[in-house]
This record gives C-alpha cells, structure tokens and sequence, in this order.
C-alpha cells in the first residue's frame, strides 16, 4: 500500500499515514523495511526539525508493473462493488487493461506457448521439479 | 512457491514437500490457506486412504501473469549468480521476456502515460490520493 501510494506521489510520512490510516508504528516500521529492501529511499528534505522524505528507487519504479498486473487481477476478480481504483490511459482517458506479454513477441505468456525452464544457477530441487513438468507435459 | 509448483503440474502434499523442502504442518497449513483463498482446489484422488490432491482453480490460473511479472522483476534485479529459472517460448525455445501491457493499445503501462484514477467505489482515501496525484502532475 505504500508503494501504492508512492506511485501516487505521495513522499512523506504524514501523507502516508493520512492515506493509509495506519499507526505511525507501523508505518515507521514498513517505511524502514521498504528502505532496507531498496525499493524506497531516503531524502532529507527538512534539517531542524530533521526530516526526511521517501521516494521511489529505481527498483521502487520498475516493481510498478508488477503491481498494476496484481491491481488488475484483484479487479477482476475481487471488486465486487466495483472498482476502487484502476489505471487508465492518459492519451484517451479511457480504462487500461494490464496483461503480461512477451516483449519479443507480443504474445501472452498465459497462451499455454510459454513453460518455466531451468536457468544455469538451478539448483537440484528447480532441476527436479523442471524435469518432472517436461514429463508430464510429454505424457 | 507453491504456486509456482502447482504451474509445473505438482498436485499431491509429498511433491510439494519434497520440491520446497517444507516442514509438513507449515505445508499444511500454506495448502489450507491457499485451497481457503480460492486458488487451489481439493480433488480427492484416493479414498482408503483418504488422500486429496490440489490443482490450480480458475483464479489460481489467472494468477500466474502477475506470478510471471514477479518472476522477471526478480530475475531482473536480483540474479545475481545466473538465472535459477525462467519463461520460454516453446514455439522457439528462446528465454521470454514478461512486460505489462494495455491490452487494448500494446503500450507498456510504465511508458508514463498511464496513470491510476479512482474507481466508482473509491472511498475517500482513494479519492484524496487521487486528488493529490493530479495536482502534483499539474504543478
């Protein structure tokens, strides 16, 4: 949420817990975790009183998709009265509809074209569960 | 994870636990929660004794683009020593690459033209961000 909340341009504590409705505790304590996991970053924007500012790292940005495509299926499939929130096309102002693709073709990667592989830094239980996939989807 | 195990065809408690290398009662109680919130279906497959598999349900299918989404913002950013797995395209063979996209115009929703807007049943916390948000992009 307050990633969510970030992409809204939302930066500093009293903000978030304005928006979220949430102890400052609490929030101080995911504020610093998202800090620490590098999605969320630090600025002092006040020295007396100090006080500082949480902005979107580079990985903060680019988690975004990930969250729209999470938005998406949750309006599918939970909005059951009606959508909270949703994203929409700035360039028509018309209601957006996030799917995951391949960048390289275009195609959706839940087609049934597309299947989970081992990479070289597999370990033996990827390694097994690959296999046993290949096995039955040959069978 | 299990999920992610369910995508590969695993269905029954020692598949799972043999993959993820998973105390049973933590197993257990994932599969409870999960069967619970909708994305995994109870299929008995045996009767004596009672045994019951557990296969994806028409929401647990619909999750996995956002689970693939993850899976490439992971593999992206924290792959350190090599890929452990991937999504291929089993038409080619060639590693995919999972973007979000409109479905109606192919633009990738992080392109900055697309922009979160209040639903019917924002409530005002949502609609106060969203005020918020619009006057930030206008200053």
């Amino acid at each position: 949420m307050i990633l969510r909340d970030a992409l809204h341009g939302l930066t500093r504590f009293d903000q978030f817990r304005k928006s979220l409705s949430v102890a400052p505790n609490i929030l101080a304590d995911r504020l610093t975790r998202l800090a620490e996991a590098g999605f969320l970053e630090r600025r002092r924007y006040n020295e007396r009183p100090p006080r500082d500012e949480y902005v979107l790292t580079e990985l903060g940005r680019d988690f975004r998709p990930v969250l729209y495509a999470m938005m998406a299926f949750g309006n599918r499939h939970f909005a059951r009265e009606g959508l909270a929130s949703g994203l929409a096309d700035t360039t028509t102002g018309l209601a957006a509809d996030p799917v995951v693709v391949d960048a390289h073709t275009g195609r959706r990667v839940d087609d049934g074209t597309f299947t989970l592989v081992a990479g070289p830094a597999a370990d033996d239980a990827v390694r097994a569960r690959m296999a046993f996939a290949a096995h039955r989807s040959a069978a």
